[in-house]
This record gives structure tokens, C-alpha cells and sequence, in this order.
């Protein structure tokens, strides 16, 4: 089975994700710049999702690089990773609708562990068909990444109960940890 | 006729289908978690739904696999597909606003039969262009996914008129029986 | 410069018109099938312009097989078309709101004949690139479809003053006018 | 790494939000053209910001068309264009809601200027990694357009704080020097 029509339909599904949230801004309501600061939450939590589906876009597109061939599995495990981004924009808007409140921070945490629990599960599955002398498998190696954020989510949620911001200070780290890409597939392709 | 645009086309639209059903979901109304239980049905709703667009988009993915050329029959039938699809975030938003009652899952369950129709029609015109000796033809043999979806659709629909709850897990048992992706047309292509 | 990016745009913004319009329509208010009523023209207003944009995405595809090569006045023409294109869901939801008035069915003819003119525009210029000789050039020769859309469409347009529903008739007329996908292109790139 | 994806994925972007900012457009309020009236702003704001959506949609089909090869730092310049692009359609809603007004046509300004910076990264980033003598590097020569644009950005920024119609102009101006599309890229790549 080919992996061109599931990155093609995953890159639609994430375009219109990271597209759609935008549309959760609502109308600022007055003609002053005055009028844009009640939005401030929303838009910081409208950044945040974005460079979040970004970095899954582009975690995305490095795991497929070095994928060859995908089963039905794959295809289910990558929907259900499908279905837990497109939950993004609603906690996002919950987030940010309520000035970033204990409550829709975790639940907000929950969805971003979440994502990372399917990305885990489709990768796992590419390297279980592809072998672990695979390019995907020699590539995914220490998991320096992956711990930290653990740490990071954890900490997050759990401090959320008492300092909601402080939570999405957490979540910010985990962003910042992944911004750079995997330099580990990029370099075993070269290699 | 190439059917190279005719699969970008309904992946786009299968994307779309798939995401705005997101939108759909209303803010919650308070800070809490509490806030996110009038939402259950919806929720419960856009999972059942996405499960089925998945499916969809799964099948049509293995179909067009075995298909190697198209003409303008086809084109349309496609269309029709997916028109009955992109209804699918209506009667979805319907019974979920409506917290699961009878009409609103009658209409949910002819909706889901629609497409089961045109998915139909756009196989037998694939079949009639291929052939019966083709790949598509040899790997559509039996029926028995088609035969016991119709049973449950159609049980659905009727319980629905008394009970709507059974009626869903009827709609539940039909994706549960098309989650594993039709290994007819992967065993046929590799044989 | 090549025709791929401008073929994957173009499908990527109609498939998006497609779907966007089933947003227009609003959740039913009531749980029985009466509810679904005062829906009725909205679902005949989408069911038409889905059509439509069908019948442009077909077009467009059996267009665009025919042609080999683009410059910047086909670029800039074809965005031309996908903003005619882009307020049919305006256009419809207008239509389909005032439950098929005069004015909005006048309006909606207007779009209409926007798109038809931005499609020949796409073509001409096409057919100055390519040459009267290539594909495109031979294929598009007698313009009967074209001869009689456009009478359609100003009859509706004119009717629309007096009886709206009758206007709404003629779009239809010219919508199964072009339903059958254009013979001329396939023949002519078989023979 | 290829740039195949990250054209799919910007087309997508690009699709979406062109597309998304017709659906800022309310129904209007009444059975009669007159109901049209007050939605003239709305209707001249989305123009404006679909011709802008095209121009970059037209101007990273070209670049890309140079470019071999694409690494992270390119993948996330692309992303941080695409963010810019996707305030537009807020930032349009916004100036057409208070039918152009002072600060809105501001921050409406300050978008496109951001887009404009964040596509300069873009090419900068590209010319970096493909070398001065590259098929990009010896197209992106002069800088006259963008001397031009800064200046009536510039200018129509400032206007704006008392004249937000002339900031509109100023706006429109820079639209039009782009409208065509970069003919140092079509020339080199033919030379």
C-alpha cells in the first residue's frame, strides 16, 4: 500500500486544523486597538496550538520521509493521531475563551499528551513493518526528547490546579523542546 | 481520463468533512470540567462520525487502488459520494444537539445508508470499466460486510422510532465491522 | 512553468467551497422532521450550487488535462474563477435564507454568469498559449452548450423580476446542460 | 529533505484561508440588493485580501519553482509565512466590520507588512542553503518591488491614522505592483 494518498489527506486534515483555529477569534468589539486586548489570551493560546500542529506537521513529514510502505494499522493509528489534533482547536478555544482558567489548561495538557501518545503508536507501528534496521528504526534512538516531555506535560497538568499559567509555561517548554526538527532522521538519511 | 485529481479532490474534501465537524462543537459554558458534560452526546456524536468519514476515506483509499482508469460515470458517482458525505456534519450536529432523540438519529442512519449507496454505485461503475477479471473485480467477491451493514442499518433505522440509544449502537456495530480495512482488495493486489 | 501547483490549488479551494456551504446550513430547531421544513430551501439551494461546483471541478479537470503549459495570465485568470467561485456560498446562503426571493435568485444568477465568463477567459487564454492546433484548441470547436447556457441564464436573470422559482429553474436547465462531462476534450484526446 | 510536501501543505494553507474569509461575510439582512449596502466594506476588504492570498499564493509558487531543496530552518520560515497569512482573515474582518476605520486598517497594515517580512526570510533562508549562483539566488536580483512596497507600506500605515480610505489606496497600490508575477524567476529559469 502507498503513503502518498495518507500524507496528502494528513496534510489536508492539518492544513485545515492549523487554519481553522483563526476562525475561533472572534470579531474584536470596539474600533480602537483598546478593542484587541481582551483578545490577548485567545490569541497567545491561538500561537501556541499553532506552533504545536507545525511541529506535529513537521515531525510528521520527517517520519514519513523515512517510511516505505504503510498497512491498514498504520492508516487507523494515524487517523486516531488525525482525531486527537482536530480536538485541538476546541480546548484552544476553551483555553483562551476562559483567560486561561485551572480547568480547560489541563484538559488542554490532556489533548496535547494525548497527540503525542498516537504519534507514538504510529511510529511505533512504521517501525514494527519496517524493521529496526530500517531507516525509520536506526533513526528513532535515544529518546532524550520524548522523556523530557513527559516530564514537562506532567508537571504542567499537575501544577495547573494551582497556577494555570504556569502550566502553559510548561506546555511552551515541551513546544520549544520539538521546534528544532529530527535532526536524528535527517542525519541517518544523509549518513 | 488520469485519476490522479479525482483522489486529491475527494481527499480534500474527506479532510475537510472530517475537521469542520470540530466547529461544531459550542464553547464550553464555564470554567470546569462539569462545563464539558452538556457536550457528551456531541462528543460522542463527532467520534461516531469521524470513525465513519475515516472508514470512508479508508475504503475509497483501498478501492481507487485497484482502479487504473476513470471516465465521466465514475466523476459523477464520486460527486454524489461525496455530497452524501458532506452531509454527514449536519445530521451529526442534529443528533447531537438534539442529545440523541429519535428523528434526529433516523436521519443520521438514511444519511449513512445514502452513502453506503453511492459507494456502491461507484464500484459497480468502477467494476463495469475494469471488468470482472480486473483487480477490482476479483477482490469485490463476497458481500458479507455489505449484507450485515444492511441488516444494521436498517435495525437501526426502525429501533430508533422507540429507543434512538440502540439505534446508534446498531450504527456503532456497522463501523465496527468496517474498521479493518478490506483485506479482499490488499490480498488481491499481492497475490 | 508547470500546471501542478495550480491544478493541487484550484481542487484544494473548490473542494473547500464544496464543503463549506453544508455550514450555511443551520441546525435544525426542533427534534422532529417537521423541524426540517423550513430547511427546504436551503438544502435545494445547496444541492444546486454543489452541483455547480461540480460541474466547474469537472470542467476544470478535463480543461487542464488538455493543457501542457501555463503563464501568468492563466495563473492570475484561474484565481479570477476561484473568486467567482468563492461567493457562491455566499450567494446560496442568501438565496436559501430569504426562502428564494426575487432579488437573491437575480444575484445568484449574476454569480453565475461571473464564473462562466472567468471559465472562458481560462480557456481563451489557454487556447492563445497552447495554439489552435493543440488539444485544447481542436477539442473546444462548436459552442452549443455555451450558446444555450448563456440564454439560459439571462432568461432566468430576467424572469428572476417576476418569478424567482422560475429563475431557479433555468440554473437548473443549465446546470444538466452541463452535468455530462464535455465529450469534445475526451474524444479528441483519444482520436 | 523534499519540497514536495511543503508545497502541498502551503497550497492547502493557502486554499483554506482564501477560501475561509467569504465566510466572514454575513448573510444580509433583508430580501433586497439595498440589504447589499452595508456589506460594501466587507465585500471590498475581502478583494483586497484575495488578491494579497493570491499574490503570495503566485509569488511561493514561483520561488519554490527555483528551489532544489528545502531543511528545517526553511520549514519553519514557511510556517511563520503561513501564520501571517493566517491573521489575514481576522485582521480583514476586523477593518471590514468597522467599515475601515483608523486602527483597524492599521493592524491590518502591520499584517501585510509582517507577511512581507516573513516571506523575505523565506527567500533569504533559500538563497542561503541553494548559493548566490543558484537558478533563485541569480533571479532575486534588484529589489525594486520590494523598495516600493515598503515605502507605500510605510506611507499607508501612517496615513492611516487620519485618512484610513487613503491607507486602503496605498494598500491596493502595493497589490498592484505584485500583480505580476515575478518575472525575474520565469526569465532565468528560460535563459
Amino acid at each position: 500500500m502507498s503513503k502518498g494518498r495518507l500524507e496528502a489527506f494528513s496534510d489536508g486534515v492539518l492544513a485545515i486544523i492549523i487554519t481553522i483555529m483563526v476562525l475561533e477569534l472572534p470579531n474584536p468589539e470596539g474600533t480602537t486597538f483598546s478593542a484587541l486586548k481582551p483578545l490577548v489570551p485567545k490569541i497567545i493560546a491561538y500561537i501556541l496550538s499553532f506552533i504545536y500542529v507545525g511541529i506535529y506537521w513537521n515531525n510528521h513529514h520527517h517520519m514519513f520521509q523515512a517510511i516505505h510502505k504503510v498497512n491498514g494499522n498504520i492508516l487507523w493509528a494515524n487517523l486516531f493521531l488525525l482525531f486527537c489534533l482536530s480536538l485541538i482547536p476546541f480546548t484552544t478555544a476553551w483555553m483562551g475563551e476562559t483567560h486561561i482558567q485551572s480547568h480547560p489548561v489541563i484538559l488542554y495538557g490532556i489533548n496535547l499528551v494525548l497527540c503525542a501518545i498516537a504519534f507514538t503508536i504510529v511510529e511505533k507501528l512504521a517501525i514494527a513493518l519496517e524493521g529496526k534496521n530500517s531507516d525509520l528504526g536506526r533513526a528513532v534512538g535515544g529518546h532524550k526528547k520524548e522523556y523530557l516531555s513527559v516530564i514537562f506535560y506532567v508537571a504542567g497538568i499537575s501544577i495547573s490546579f494551582l497556577q494555570p499559567i504556569v502550566g502553559v509555561i510548561c506546555y511552551t517548554v515541551v513546544a520549544l523542546i520539538w521546534l528544532v526538527p529530527d535532526k536524528r532522521i535527517e542525519r541517518n538519511l544523509k549518513g
